[in-house]
């Protein structure tokens, strides 16, 4: 038989790894592929044949890799573009030459552009022998077609873990304080919004609804005039409602024509500061760690995360599967339960799914229980984490290896 | 006989309230008081009258209490100063009516001066029915003759576990990349050097030793030439040769002639840019969140602020027991353990104690193993946390009912 490639691309996630873990298990259950390998650094380093062998990853390992955040075989930002042939065919001759079958690659929609562009490259030049697997994950939730994205719901519970615990902390002086809380989410307030899940978000700014300045900083004005507190969530991607950013000043491009944003949290302060609403004002932007802070994995986050590895893994052994994302599909019963699916991976490319507006309480003032209903199990559970010198165990990154 | 109150001051920590919860445990099992108040706000609400009755508290809650970070009974940032008599004689006429005994008071340097001013007042006026007993809390770590404060540990523990997460995050790249994390204290070094109990801290700046601009910038440019990354670390304290403060911009007064500091991660990343040492430089700044992100508390913090509120409450029915605080001396042996002792609270008072510069390396090269073997037994082990609907249970603030 021949052999499957697991890699890695875009943002990391804290439970990105387990997806990984995932495809390595399955493996171990059925060889239906003679080596499992893992590329390292995304497509950037495939093309460069930097391998490794995962094959025979322990137990222990396996184990350890589901707590470890972050991209274990690195990431990348490559964009394969489709008129660019050239690395279609050193990428196809590379396949060959490892004997690659299947090549699964976990990311968020420009992934899935790339699986979809790889099989389309493969449909239209016969090439039977090579197949790609998509495996959804973002933080931001933004997938369209998958109910949520693996990677999504850990970072959405320390966001609300988070919430919780700093609007405990702003509660404990009898003096006015007004808290702002910056998440991620450039297109899309799905982490924002989980904020809502710790039951104490006064007020929340999405990219989906545009930013009122005087609307909002009435709201504000009321809420401390009412409690002396406020306590507001602000995602990256808010925008007023000229279009522009509410961080504009501190944007710029990360040369995927995504705006990369940072200091709305500021900028919301200085707002309410500007125009008197508060004398004190403090600002947490959570930055890197909501992504990676791997301590408040969710349990039904890291399991499906490595469920759906194994998932894409069993689907690729009919021989058949190819430009295919496996998503995950929530069953219409009371309890909480999600069934597998493949998607088109290119329905999925280039698409962004925002949080739904029916779902957003106008003046500001939070989410509707329809979406607390579909947030809140997600963050359900705790995996037991293993430590290693008061700190969380991790497998040492393979590309520092 | 009596009653008791247990009051709380200052910055709020992660485990403050396990204190107040081994006060109101020992009480339970020798009912020496009548009564446990809580006294609101700390002196603030005690001069109010604003008390609530913990006496009763069920073992459910008090269980919840000790995972519940930031001040149940609120806090305050009021200064008694020894010359306001007339707040002495009122505060001293409130605990005659209530007939309170003995004030426990959990707080920083300000809150042990407070204590002892209380009790060199009542012994000064020959006052024997009231006496006052100081807890230390502080995630700064930086009272003296206590080995360390309730509230470090578990700050220092969040701290190690988002700077190897953050860590991990910043690696997935190939890219140049450097990470400034951002930790509190203003004057002492010890949660910044904590970070290093992560094993991958590049570069340390703390407030003991001043930032030289040239030598540093050229540790993080051999740091970046030799790894393409560099992590640091920087305490909001850091100040440059010339006695300024690295976050000089942003620096205002909070009223205790502390300066309040922000800004000093910021600062950093601008200095390494414009100095063209790095194209990239990402920011985390830990805020309010690495004193009260309760989820990672050290088991051994939080057994030992529960137990210290045992031992001041312990140690007060002697009746005698006054002007003293309660605090913890590491056992001289191979593992770890502590002892309970009593400190005169005068002593403690505003008295501030730095990271041993002994344990610095140079060139911002981070901590001595001395430094790791002192602080790694403080991290370790985690409480079960319980949960509610996806995120830690907690106790509503009793401030708020």
């Amino acid at each position: 038989m021949g052999n499957c490639l697991v890699a890695q691309s875009g943002g990391p996630t804290s439970v990105i790894n387990a997806t990984v873990a995932g495809v390595v298990k399955a493996n171990q259950m059925n060889p239906y592929y003679d080596k499992v390998y893992g590329g390292l650094n995304g497509i950037e380093g495939i093309l460069n044949e930097r391998f490794v062998d995962l094959t025979n990853m322990s137990d222990e390992e396996n184990l350890i890799l589901r707590q470890t955040p972050s991209s274990a075989l690195g990431s990348c930002r490559f964009k394969l573009k489709r008129d660019n042939v050239e690395t279609f065919k050193k990428l196809i001759e590379i396949l060959d030459k490892y004997n690659i079958e299947t090549m699964f690659y976990t990311g968020g929609n420009d992934s899935m552009d790339t699986v979809a562009a790889l099989s389309e490259y493969a449909k239209a030049n016969n090439i039977t022998n090579h197949r790609f697997v998509g495996c959804p994950k973002t933080v931001d939730n933004d997938l369209i077609l998958t109910d949520h994205c693996p990677g999504f719901a850990s970072a959405a519970k320390f966001i609300a873990t988070t919430a919780l615990h700093t609007w405990l902390d702003v509660n404990v002086y009898t003096r006015q304080e007004v808290f702002v809380l910056e998440t991620m989410g450039r297109d899309a307030g799905w982490l924002a919004a989980s904020a809502c899940l710790s039951g104490c978000v006064d007020l929340l700014i999405l990219p989906e609804v545009p930013l009122d300045k005087e609307v909002f900083l009435n709201e504000v004005r009321k809420c401390v005039e009412e409690t002396n507190k406020c306590y507001i969530v602000v995602s990256e991607g808010a925008k007023f409602t000229d279009g522009t950013y509410v961080a504009a000043g501190e944007s710029k491009n990360d040369g995927f024509g995504h705006a990369q944003l940072g200091g709305a949290g500021n900028a919301i302060k200085n707002m309410i500061l500007e125009n008197g609403i508060s004398e004190r004002c403090k600002v947490q932007d959570l930055a890197t760690a909501q992504r990676c802070f791997a301590s408040e994995q969710s349990l039904v986050d890291v399991t499906e995360s490595f469920q759906l590895g194994m998932s894409a893994h069993m689907r690729s052994t009919d021989g058949k599967f190819t430009g295919k994302m496996v998503g995950l599909v929530r069953k219409d019963i009371p309890t909480y339960d999600v069934d597998f699916e493949a998607f088109d991976a290119v329905e999925v490319a280039n698409q962004v799914k925002g949080f739904p507006t029916e779902w957003i309480l106008p003046n500001y003032k939070g989410i509707s229980e329809d979406a607390i209903k579909y947030l809140k199990p997600l963050i359900v559970g705790s995996p037991t984490v293993i430590y290693k010198d008061g700190v969380p165990a991790y497998v040492k990154p393979y590309f520092m290896r």
